[in-house]
Protein backbone atom coordinates (compact mmCIF):
# COMPACT_ATOMS: atom_id res chain seq x y z
CA UNK A 1 0.00 0.00 0.00
CA UNK A 2 1.05 3.41 -1.46
CA UNK A 3 0.27 7.06 -0.05
CA UNK A 4 2.81 9.00 -2.98
CA UNK A 5 -0.11 9.09 -5.10
CA UNK A 6 -2.01 11.20 -2.61
CA UNK A 7 0.67 13.92 -2.36
CA UNK A 8 2.22 16.50 -5.05
CA UNK A 9 6.16 16.82 -3.90
CA UNK A 10 6.70 12.72 -4.02
CA UNK A 11 8.97 11.01 -3.64
CA UNK A 12 8.16 10.74 0.29
CA UNK A 13 10.96 9.98 2.60
CA UNK A 14 10.49 8.42 6.02
CA UNK A 15 12.65 9.98 8.91
CA UNK A 16 13.15 8.87 12.45
CA UNK A 17 15.86 9.34 15.23
CA UNK A 18 15.98 6.05 17.55
CA UNK A 19 16.90 6.61 20.97
CA UNK A 20 18.05 4.45 23.75
CA UNK A 21 16.31 5.21 26.59
CA UNK A 22 16.77 4.69 30.87
CA UNK A 23 14.27 4.99 33.19
CA UNK A 24 14.36 9.17 33.72
CA UNK A 25 16.65 10.25 30.79
CA UNK A 26 18.05 9.90 27.38
CA UNK A 27 21.06 7.50 27.58
CA UNK A 28 21.91 6.93 23.81
CA UNK A 29 21.13 8.71 20.13
CA UNK A 30 22.66 9.74 17.03
CA UNK A 31 23.83 13.15 18.89
CA UNK A 32 25.61 11.36 21.76
CA UNK A 33 27.42 8.64 19.24
CA UNK A 34 28.93 11.74 17.13
CA UNK A 35 30.12 12.93 20.21
CA UNK A 36 31.68 9.93 21.05
CA UNK A 37 33.48 9.37 17.23
CA UNK A 38 34.53 12.69 17.99
CA UNK A 39 36.53 12.53 21.11
CA UNK A 40 37.78 9.11 19.78
CA UNK A 41 38.79 11.20 16.67
CA UNK A 42 40.67 14.16 18.67
CA UNK A 43 40.87 12.98 21.73
CA UNK A 44 39.58 16.43 23.38
CA UNK A 45 36.27 17.16 24.65
CA UNK A 46 36.99 20.55 23.63
CA UNK A 47 37.96 19.62 19.91
CA UNK A 48 34.50 17.23 19.58
CA UNK A 49 32.38 19.53 20.84
CA UNK A 50 34.04 22.70 18.27
CA UNK A 51 33.77 19.46 15.07
CA UNK A 52 29.99 19.82 16.27
CA UNK A 53 29.30 23.33 16.64
CA UNK A 54 28.64 22.66 20.16
CA UNK A 55 29.50 24.08 23.19
CA UNK A 56 31.76 23.06 25.52
CA UNK A 57 29.30 23.18 28.17
CA UNK A 58 26.98 21.09 26.29
CA UNK A 59 29.37 18.17 25.29
CA UNK A 60 30.11 18.09 29.01
CA UNK A 61 26.51 17.77 29.78
CA UNK A 62 25.77 14.67 27.32
CA UNK A 63 29.35 12.96 28.80
CA UNK A 64 28.33 13.56 32.60
CA UNK A 65 24.57 12.31 31.39
CA UNK A 66 26.22 9.38 30.00
CA UNK A 67 28.93 8.26 32.59
CA UNK A 68 26.15 8.55 35.35
CA UNK A 69 24.42 6.34 33.94
CA UNK A 70 26.49 3.96 33.35
CA UNK A 71 28.06 1.34 35.60
CA UNK A 72 31.76 2.07 34.55
CA UNK A 73 32.44 5.56 32.74
CA UNK A 74 31.59 5.17 28.54
CA UNK A 75 34.37 8.41 28.51
CA UNK A 76 37.53 9.20 30.79
CA UNK A 77 39.05 12.44 31.00
CA UNK A 78 42.37 13.33 32.36
CA UNK A 79 43.48 17.11 33.48
CA UNK A 80 46.19 19.27 33.08
CA UNK A 81 48.75 18.99 29.96
CA UNK A 82 49.30 21.67 26.92
CA UNK A 83 45.57 21.03 25.43
CA UNK A 84 43.79 21.32 28.66
CA UNK A 85 43.61 17.53 29.32
CA UNK A 86 42.83 14.48 27.00
CA UNK A 87 39.68 12.93 26.77
CA UNK A 88 39.15 8.87 26.05
CA UNK A 89 36.44 6.52 25.49
CA UNK A 90 36.46 3.38 27.40
CA UNK A 91 36.23 0.15 25.77
CA UNK A 92 32.56 0.52 27.55
CA UNK A 93 32.03 3.11 25.64
CA UNK A 94 32.98 1.53 22.28
CA UNK A 95 30.63 -1.43 23.22
CA UNK A 96 27.83 1.05 23.56
CA UNK A 97 28.84 2.55 20.35
CA UNK A 98 29.22 -0.85 18.78
CA UNK A 99 25.92 -1.49 19.68
CA UNK A 100 24.20 1.35 18.54
CA UNK A 101 25.70 1.44 15.28
CA UNK A 102 24.39 -2.09 14.56
CA UNK A 103 21.03 -0.63 15.98
CA UNK A 104 21.06 1.83 13.44
CA UNK A 105 21.48 -0.26 9.97
CA UNK A 106 19.09 -2.97 11.16
CA UNK A 107 16.66 0.48 11.32
CA UNK A 108 18.05 1.83 8.74
CA UNK A 109 17.42 -1.60 6.40
CA UNK A 110 13.57 -1.30 7.95
CA UNK A 111 13.21 2.27 6.71
CA UNK A 112 14.35 1.58 3.40
CA UNK A 113 12.37 -1.58 2.89
CA UNK A 114 9.15 0.52 4.56
CA UNK A 115 9.92 3.23 1.92
CA UNK A 116 9.95 0.88 -1.30
CA UNK A 117 6.28 0.43 -0.01
CA UNK A 118 5.75 3.91 0.52
CA UNK A 119 6.47 4.62 -3.60
CA UNK A 120 4.91 1.35 -4.98
CA UNK B 1 24.64 -8.34 21.67
CA UNK B 2 23.16 -6.24 24.85
CA UNK B 3 23.97 -3.34 26.27
CA UNK B 4 21.96 -3.69 29.42
CA UNK B 5 24.59 -4.80 31.42
CA UNK B 6 26.58 -1.86 31.21
CA UNK B 7 23.65 0.78 32.68
CA UNK B 8 22.35 1.00 36.28
CA UNK B 9 18.77 1.34 35.72
CA UNK B 10 17.92 -1.28 33.31
CA UNK B 11 15.50 -1.85 31.59
CA UNK B 12 16.43 0.27 28.64
CA UNK B 13 14.16 0.93 26.48
CA UNK B 14 13.84 2.15 22.42
CA UNK B 15 11.62 5.31 21.58
CA UNK B 16 11.76 6.86 18.29
CA UNK B 17 9.20 8.83 16.39
CA UNK B 18 8.79 7.64 12.97
CA UNK B 19 8.07 10.79 10.26
CA UNK B 20 7.00 11.49 6.65
CA UNK B 21 8.59 14.28 5.08
CA UNK B 22 7.94 15.71 1.77
CA UNK B 23 10.88 18.15 0.00
CA UNK B 24 10.94 20.49 2.40
CA UNK B 25 8.52 19.84 5.57
CA UNK B 26 6.96 17.41 7.51
CA UNK B 27 3.80 15.70 5.87
CA UNK B 28 2.23 13.16 8.84
CA UNK B 29 3.77 12.03 12.05
CA UNK B 30 2.29 11.14 15.29
CA UNK B 31 0.89 14.48 16.24
CA UNK B 32 -0.33 15.14 12.98
CA UNK B 33 -2.27 11.23 13.27
CA UNK B 34 -3.59 12.13 16.75
CA UNK B 35 -5.03 15.44 15.52
CA UNK B 36 -7.18 13.90 12.39
CA UNK B 37 -8.53 11.09 14.88
CA UNK B 38 -9.52 13.85 17.16
CA UNK B 39 -11.40 15.56 14.39
CA UNK B 40 -12.91 12.47 13.15
CA UNK B 41 -14.27 12.51 16.53
CA UNK B 42 -15.43 15.77 17.41
CA UNK B 43 -15.92 17.30 13.97
CA UNK B 44 -14.28 20.32 14.69
CA UNK B 45 -11.06 21.51 14.67
CA UNK B 46 -11.58 23.92 17.64
CA UNK B 47 -12.54 21.10 19.53
CA UNK B 48 -9.70 18.77 18.35
CA UNK B 49 -6.86 21.49 18.96
CA UNK B 50 -8.60 21.54 22.92
CA UNK B 51 -8.70 18.11 22.90
CA UNK B 52 -4.59 18.40 22.38
CA UNK B 53 -3.83 20.72 24.39
CA UNK B 54 -3.06 22.85 21.66
CA UNK B 55 -4.14 26.38 20.16
CA UNK B 56 -6.14 26.61 17.37
CA UNK B 57 -3.38 28.27 15.42
CA UNK B 58 -1.11 25.43 15.43
CA UNK B 59 -4.20 22.59 14.37
CA UNK B 60 -4.67 25.37 11.62
CA UNK B 61 -0.71 25.57 10.54
CA UNK B 62 -0.90 21.42 10.53
CA UNK B 63 -3.91 21.11 8.75
CA UNK B 64 -2.95 23.82 6.13
CA UNK B 65 1.01 21.88 5.86
CA UNK B 66 -0.95 18.96 5.16
CA UNK B 67 -3.96 20.40 2.52
CA UNK B 68 -1.19 21.88 0.65
CA UNK B 69 1.24 19.54 0.13
CA UNK B 70 -1.58 16.86 -0.59
CA UNK B 71 -3.15 16.30 -4.47
CA UNK B 72 -7.03 16.97 -2.69
CA UNK B 73 -7.27 18.25 0.71
CA UNK B 74 -6.92 15.62 3.84
CA UNK B 75 -9.51 17.52 5.85
CA UNK B 76 -11.98 19.72 4.68
CA UNK B 77 -13.92 22.54 6.51
CA UNK B 78 -17.66 24.34 6.54
CA UNK B 79 -17.09 27.66 7.65
CA UNK B 80 -20.92 29.24 9.59
CA UNK B 81 -23.21 27.78 12.01
CA UNK B 82 -23.54 27.36 15.66
CA UNK B 83 -20.53 25.96 16.50
CA UNK B 84 -18.45 27.95 13.73
CA UNK B 85 -18.20 25.39 11.54
CA UNK B 86 -17.40 21.81 10.75
CA UNK B 87 -14.22 20.07 9.58
CA UNK B 88 -14.32 16.71 8.16
CA UNK B 89 -11.81 13.96 7.09
CA UNK B 90 -11.68 13.11 3.68
CA UNK B 91 -11.23 9.58 1.94
CA UNK B 92 -7.53 10.54 1.14
CA UNK B 93 -6.93 12.13 4.92
CA UNK B 94 -8.44 8.21 5.51
CA UNK B 95 -6.17 6.42 3.78
CA UNK B 96 -2.75 8.57 4.89
CA UNK B 97 -4.25 7.84 8.54
CA UNK B 98 -4.88 4.03 7.71
CA UNK B 99 -1.15 3.89 6.07
CA UNK B 100 0.46 5.58 8.73
CA UNK B 101 -1.55 3.36 11.56
CA UNK B 102 0.04 0.28 9.68
CA UNK B 103 3.64 1.52 9.39
CA UNK B 104 3.52 2.31 12.95
CA UNK B 105 2.37 -1.05 13.88
CA UNK B 106 5.15 -2.80 11.84
CA UNK B 107 8.08 -0.06 13.22
CA UNK B 108 6.08 -1.03 17.00
CA UNK B 109 6.94 -4.95 16.00
CA UNK B 110 10.63 -3.96 15.20
CA UNK B 111 11.09 -1.97 18.30
CA UNK B 112 10.13 -4.68 20.14
CA UNK B 113 12.09 -7.27 18.86
CA UNK B 114 14.91 -5.17 19.14
CA UNK B 115 14.24 -4.46 22.74
CA UNK B 116 14.38 -8.16 23.10
CA UNK B 117 17.72 -8.35 21.95
CA UNK B 118 18.63 -4.76 24.43
CA UNK B 119 17.62 -7.32 27.41
CA UNK B 120 19.19 -10.67 26.48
Amino acid sequence: MSISHLFKNAPLQLKAILRIVGEEEPIFGPGRLQLLENIEKTGSINQAAKNMGMSYKKAWQMISSMNTQAEKPLITTQTGGNSGGGAVVTDEGHEVMRYYQGLQKRFQAFLEEESKNLHV
